[in-house]
Order: C-alpha cells, then sequence, then structure tokens
C-alpha cells in the first residue's frame, strides 16, 4: 500500500453551504479530480480546515469519499490529545482510509523535544490500526520534530513516512540518506516540490493540487523522466500562484481560486473569513499570468 | 455573578490514575481547597491539560466538580473550531458552569487579527447561554490580542472580562483605563499577580494556586489592604516556586509539587513526561526554599 | 555616584540636518530639557539611532554634551565587538560619561547564554574605566539575559545596574529581592515605569522623557509620594503617546512628535524614514487626547 | 568581473593568536586554499566573525589577502549604519576589493520592509565604487527581504547578486525566474548547496568551505556535468559535518574543525567559546564518519 504513496496528492479542502459540511460540493470536486493523474487523497489536512472541524463532520466525510473513490485515502487525525488521535484513526480507518496523518503535538511548544515526539508517535503507531505518516508543519505549530528524531521513529513497523511542509529540502535529502527505502518522504507545500523530489521524496501533498492538479502532475512527470529543466519550468510558473492560495490569502485564496476554476471553494469558516473584493481581483490577475484562467 | 471573578482561582490539573482521569483524586484535592480562601475553580486551563483531554472526559469533569462546590466555576472550552466551543460551552454551562474561558484561536497564526478576533468572539458570544472570559496566552498560542480588540469586544454584554497569561501588566492597566467597571481584568500567571493587582486586576487566575493557594491569597489580601510592601514580600518569595511549576518544569513539576505538598498531583498525559529523579530533588529544594515543605 | 541612578532619564534623540548630525539642534533640546526635573541623560540608546552613527559622531556628541550639562550622563557603548565596546567606553569616559550603557551582544543568538554574558560582561566590566550598566532589550536584539545570569553579575563592584526594556517588571521585583542595595534597576520603557517602580526600579530610561519630561516626572513623584492612584492615573494618559513614539511609529513617531511639541526632531536616518502624512495627523490627534498639545 | 561569481567561494575565518587577528595564520590557511579549486574568498561574512573585528582590523585583513591572491575578494562591508556601510565599503574597494557583501540593516526589525530595503540599498549601491551583493541572513538578523525586493533591487546596475543564507531553494528558484541573467544568485549555506544549484544558484559561499573544499567542488562539479545523483551523493554525506560546524557547534566548531583538519582555527572571541573536550570528542567522531580525518 505504501506504493501509493508517490505522486501528487491534494489535500482536499472542505465545502461549506451555509456554514455546514456540504458533502454534495465535496464529491462534485471529487469527480473531477477522479479523471487527474492524482495519487489518492488527503482529507484533513491544514488547508482543509481540520481544526475547525468536528469529530462527527469528519468522519461523515471519510465515508463519502471512501464511498466514491478507489484511491489512497490519507486522513488527518493527529491532534495534541494521544486519545483522540487514536480513537479518530482507528474509525476512520474502519471507515476505509488507508493512512493517518499526525500532526506533531504542538501545544506545550517548549517541552516539544525528542523523547517526547518518541513517546507520543511510538504509542499512536502501536495502537492504531493503519499505518501512519507524521506530519511536520512549524508554519502553523510553531513545533519542528528534528530530523534524528525522524529516523529514529522511521524504525516503527507502522510508521511509514512523513509529510514535511517546511521549505527546506535538505531535511528530505538527509532523511533519504538515513531511512530504509520503504519510508515515504512527503513534501508538504509546493513551492519546494522540485527541489523536494530531486532530494528524494516521493509524492508531494500540495495545496495548489487542488487548484492546479496537472501543473504539479507535470512537474512530478518531468522529474521522473529526468528532464529537470522543464520541471524547474512548471514549478517556477506555479510559484505565484502557489503564494497566492497559501501564505498570501491562506485558505479563503485557495478556495476563492476554485470557485473561479470551476471547483467548488466557497467560503471558510470562522475566524477565517473570505477575500474581499479588492483580493479578489488581485488573485484572478495572478491565475491569469499563469494562464489558468483566460 | 461576575462580582465572583475577584481574588484567587486556582485553574484545577486534571488527575489521572493508570492516563485515565481520576475524578476521586480530583474531589480529594477539590476538598482540601474548599477551605482555603479561593473564588472558584478553573477546570481545563492550560495547565489542566485541557488539550489532553476527550470531550467525554471534560463533561464528566464538571458535572463533579460542580456537585461537589458552590463556588464559581470558569471551564475552558475555546478552540480554533467555533462550533464546538460554542457546543462545549453550552452543554457544560447546563451542567452549571457559571463562565466559559476561551483561549484565542491561534492555528492560523498569521490570519489571526482584529477583525478575525471580533468576528470570532463574537459570534461565540452570541451562541452560548452564559458569559464569556478572553483567554490571552502567546506563551502557548504564539498569538496575541492586541488590547484594542479587547477594549471594541468589552462592550459586548456577554463578554464579561480577560484571563491574560502575557506578564505585562501595562495591558491590564491600559485595559482598565478604557473599559467599563463590570469588565473583569484576571491576570493569568502568578509572576505578575502583585504588579497586576496594582494596575487594575481584580483577580488571579494562577497555576501556583494549586500549590500555594494561601500564599497567592495573602497577596491578594495585602494588596486589598494597600500593604503593598507586604504584598510584594510574598510576591517575591513565591517568584522560584512559581518558576518551578511553570517554565522551568511545566505540568509535570507543578504535578509534582502537589504530591510534595499533599495534594494529588500524578502523571501527566503523553506527550508530557514525568519529572526524572535530579528534577524532582531540585523541585523539593526549591519548595524547602520557600519554606512550603520542611 | 550611582545615587544618581534615581528618577527620570531620556534616552536623547540624535538631530540630523541634511543627514548630518547636529550638535546645535542637540544642544537646543539639551537646554530646554535642562529646566525639567530629570536625572541625567542617556546618549545612544536604542532610540538615539545609535546602530546609526560613526565612532566619530559618537564621540563628537559625547564631548559637546559634556559640556553644557553637569547631569549624570550615560553613554550607550556597547556592541557585539567586545573590543570596541571597551575602547568606546574608554574613551566616552575620558570625555566625561559617568557610566557606560552596554546592550547584550547579539549577533550569534543561539550562543547568546548564561556563560557567555558572564564572560563577556565581566571582561568588560574589568577594562572599563567607568561603571557599567547592562542593557536588556530583547525586541531588538532577541536575545534575553536571565535574570539568574543578572544576579550573578551584579556582584561585580563595576557593574552597577541593568536597564530592562522588557515589559515584564515581575524581573524587576526578582531582581530587587536578589541583588545588593546598591545594584540600580532601571525601567527601560514607559509602559510599565508605575508598575516597575512599584516593583523595586530606581529609575526610568525613557523614549517618553523626550517629549513629556513632566508627565513622566509626576508618575515618579507620586509613585515616591506612595499616592499610587495618581501615578497610575498618569501612567494611563501617556500610554498611547508612548505607543505612538515606540511600536506604533518607532523613531520616526518620536522625532516627529519632539518636533510638535517644541524640541528639535527631524528625520531619522535611512533605512528609517520619516512619517508620511497620514501618520502624522494620527500622531497629532493622539498628542491632542493626551492634553500634550491644543 | 561577475563571472567570478560561480563555483565554491569559502568565507574565510578569521584566526586569533592571544585574541588578536593573526594574519601569518591567515596566510597559512589562505596559501593552502590557493590550490584548491576556488573561486574566490569572502572577508567578514558571519562565520569570519565580523561583528567582533574593529574597522582597523578588516582594513588589514583586506590589504594583507588581496596582496596574497589574485582571486576574486568579497568583503562583508554592510551594516545598520549606511555611513559606515558606505565608508567601509570604498576603502576595501581602495585595497582591491571586488564586492562588497552588504547585510541587510536589522537592528529596528518590524520597520524593516520593502521600502527601507529599497531606500538603504540604492543609497548604497550609488555611493560605493563597486558592485554590491545583497546579504540575507535571517538566522542571525531575524530580518527576512523578500523575493519582490530583491527583484526590483536587481534592477540597478550596481547591485549584482544576493547571498542567500535562508535554506529555502524556492527563493533561488522564483528569482531566478524574475532577475536578469548577471544578476547572481549564491547560496549561503552548503545544507542546500546542491538544491540551490538545481534551482538556478550559481555559485556558493559556504562555512564547510573551509573545512572541505573539495568535497564542497565536487557537488559543484557534478551538478555542472549534471551527474546530480553523484552530486546528492556528496551533498548528504557533508551535512553532518555542515551541522556540525554551524547550528551545532557555531564558529568555534568551525575553527575547532579546522584546526583537526591541518588548517588554523583557534578560538573565536568573547561572547563565543571555545568548544569542550566532550564536544571536541564529538566532532572529531563526525569528521571520522564523513572521512574527512582517519
Amino acid at each position: 500500500m505504501s506504493n501509493n504513496l508517490v505522486g501528487i496528492i491534494p489535500p482536499l479542502i472542505t465545502p461549506f453551504v451555509d456554514d455546514e459540511v456540504s458533502t454534495e460540493k465535496l464529491l462534485e470536486n471529487l469527480s473531477k479530480y477522479e479523471s487527474h493523474m492524482l495519487s489518492g487523497y488527503v482529507l484533513f489536512g491544514s488547508n482543509g480546515e481540520s481544526v475547525f472541524l468536528t469529530r462527527e463532520e469528519k468522519l461523515k466525510i471519510v465515508q463519502t469519499v471512501r464511498e466514491h473513490t478507489s484511491r489512497t485515502l490519507v486522513v488527518g487525525t493527529g491532534w495534541d490529545s494521544i486519545k483522540e488521535t487514536i480513537s479518530l484513526s482507528n474509525e476512520a480507518a474502519e471507515l476505509g482510509a488507508n493512512y493517518a496523518l499526525v500532526i506533531t503535538p504542538s501545544f506545550f511548544k517548549s517541552e516539544m523535544k525528542h523523547r517526547s515526539f518518541l513517546n507520543y508517535y511510538t504509542r499512536v503507531a502501536e495502537s492504531v490500526m493503519i499505518p501512519i505518516i507524521i506530519y511536520n508543519v512549524p508554519k502553523f505549530t510553531n513545533v519542528n520534530i528534528e530530523v534524528e528524531t525522524i529516523i529514529e521513529l522511521s524504525t516503527h513497523p507502522n510508521i511509514i513516512g512523513l509529510k514535511d511542509s517546511t521549505e527546506n529540502p535538505s531535511r528530505i535529502s538527509e532523511l533519504k540518506a538515513n531511512v530504509h527505502s520503504g519510508f515515504k518522504l512527503i513534501v508538504g507545500t509546493a513551492s519546494v516540490l522540485y527541489s523536494g523530489l530531486l532530494s528524494g521524496a516521493s509524492a508531494g501533498i500540495l495545496a495548489l493540487a487542488n487548484v492546479a492538479p496537472d501543473h504539479c502532475y507535470q512537474i512530478y512527470r518531468f522529474f521522473k523522466e529526468r528532464e529537470f529543466d522543464k520541471a524547474l519550468e512548471f514549478q517556477n510558473k506555479m510559484i505565484p500562484v502557489n503564494k497566492a492560495i497559501t501564505s498570501k490569502f491562506g485558505v479563503a485564496g485557495l478556495k476563492a481560486a476554485m470557485d473561479l476554476l470551476g471547483y467548488f471553494g466557497g467560503s471558510p469558516r470562522l475566524p477565517l473569513e473570505p477575500l474581499n473584493e479588492a483580493q479578489q481581483i488581485e488573485l484572478k490577475m495572478i491565475l491569469k499570468n499563469a494562464s489558468l484562467i483566460d
């Protein structure tokens, strides 16, 4: 199964209609993605607004998506509460999730060190019936799990990969040189997809793949074909778009871009807010410049 | 009711036996606190390991504690998910909670600004049946809610106070000068209890009050009697202890100190770990130096 | 001499005319300050744009100011280069400086710890012919010197005080309880002048004292007379002004306020820029609301 | 001349004997480097302890090194003081420096934004007689110059490159796609040499090149020959060494490694300290594992 963690995997956004989860809109988006070269889907990544969803909403989404795709499903189940992390992972597994994506605990920042991570992830791995993927995203957690810790955790049979959302590919290459070949290294942000792949990553879980799945795939394909210059060219074309839907406009920007590109995006939940008019115009221009819209 | 938010309020730790919540131990601690000059209790503050508790565990604790005290109960109910925040607040209210303590949302850090906080807290305040208290704790959230935002929120009839866990009392004095008299300003860390009170705070919600409720009360009492030098003397005596149970040893230190002082502390949940032997010896020495133990 | 480090001390701004230091304008400002209740002057504090001045400019300023006042002169001489710090301190001493204010070295942030500071400050103290004052300003240096380190350094006969520009007065009270009575604790930011004095500080080195020397002095005087409520009232009145000339508009705001209040402010040096028109209007309004101008 | 900013360039350490600059030891090191495939030298990079050197020491070093090599000399001349930056750059130029490496001003962090950087660098570029290279090193400055700002500055005829010491190669690729071909992009840390080159960098200014100039050159050479797997292999072998001489042990580690490898390293200046014995042993092991010593 871990052979599936290759290529491009979008972390699906969560559509809301009148502030409630719309599985209908989610399935509309999904049916479009099914015809693209994608290797699977992540549910409840950061940009899926997982922190705004209730447990019930999450389980309903897992079930619904699982019924409509045979592709790999990676489900974000991690939180500071190890108890919740384990039980949600196992319930998701029963509903057909293939992997549990477990974000680093982070509330007690100053105490999140080597041993804390070892203990936490080992316990989770031993208690969850599907393989787990470590998720490192300092931009949101203000915590960073060290390469040394990941190397040690990689020997656990039920910890099978890392999604790394730093923009530092030297972490990927250092890990690649020190973990067994079955341990998957996954780039977590499109800005370093190209250099991540060249450093040893096997896949990308990329917000950008929600709006430009084919462009992301081209970067991956050209990399596989060792057409590195072409891969870099595609990568560079996507950088302004990727910035717009991440650091510049955040989830609201990602959702607005989806609306402009024929998917359903809609509004994020509070405390996030939809883009204002000026931001929408700027976003449109960025998508135009990248030839994603006319 | 908001008259109750004066004086000293401990944010109760959550006792675990074999990693499960022990309401028995919690009640043992509570019965001891009932004979001290405390104005109420906080359930599920940061040091109550609220991020490690499930919803069911939280509700059971609220119910149990409510049945055994008539004092004010402030219940930590906030999280990034506004939906969870509102529903947990209302369920806690039905079980007898008097106030909902709502931590700032913080996952999407760079977007947590004036308007996001206004929208979020206003919606929460309108949807919750008990008054809410804003909880600002940048040490754990890496987000800071500005004085200007709090001033604006203070005009909402169902937002009745702030627990501020920065160590900057100029925030308290600036707020004091700009909010109506019913809006309660609560110091969230013992290190600035003295200067917070002198700057306009009415109360302290202090981890230290779990282990040294009387000393905390003395600081408060001497302040009320305008015996400022004596208040400062008590404050200074407590600083090393307060450091030990917060920045130095964290929740594990707080729990270890409780064990040494005749309360039940026990171990924190993973990823936190209990103190090692060397740390225990150091902690003992600190408590001795402060004359809390012989 | 260290008896002089009490009361209010403005860290003088450096006036530029056509981007060159104007000692003429500096003396004009100085002659105004001489008639106010100020205990001395700081040259080359952070807001004096010390990082933009050459060594020659600094020495010229020390000499000029010394010739025109008999008040205490504290001269900022510290930098990462211990060699430069020592030689500038001694040259300033020869020109009549009374104290050297030595900012924490900070370039190699992650290595600036207990022992580094001990070694650095001990060497400086032993090599400089006037007493030195430690200057802690994490806002600019991203480095914080711990209370424990200061306590250890306070025993050195030639280290006679601390200017602390954090906004955390618990540092002041903890130090007060642990250093000898001759070691001076000086508040470095007006936002916590009131609570700093109540926590054991003897003086304030305050950017605000450049524009509102009398108001600062009133806070100090009422504190000395144990009229704490009046002190707090003055303090609160000054908070918006202090914010405007520090966190909100920085050195450019401080200089613009001086221009509006009858002193010479002028423009800061590059890379800083003078306020634009909208900012000037906002600043004027803030000064008006505080009754500093009509 | 800007054709020279390709390949590997070590930022030379500054040797001290009895705490004084030893040009003798510096020349000994230099004569060794002259026989390696290096494209030039940086004087007064961060690891050259530039912040600990006086102006006189710097000028003496420039003169001495210039007399003993015909290779490109890049001289670090930047500081917050624009006046000092310009005059030091011009004096270094007269002594034969080819480029001035100008670190971002950073003291007033919160005000170091797009316009401040534009104004500062434009003024410097117009006033300095040799071409300047922007130096971005957030690890030490806590300030980051945005890609957009660099793109704008790249059009100035006297600003001819960037040394970027973040570990994020997407900055390099984004710049590469947006600046003219003569603008040189230089990787500032060996951890991302490989991915930086693959993203469009022409050169590396690397602390690691002080201790392992040939290994660094191999990474560069294999990259040029499009033997990317071999380049990555060399890169990975160097990662533990690079960590040891940067994040783990800092300048003291770099200097200790030089001593172990036949160069002169010696001790850093205060407040830095030489490695203790345990650290020396650990460092030796790391160099052994990388086959740099037996």
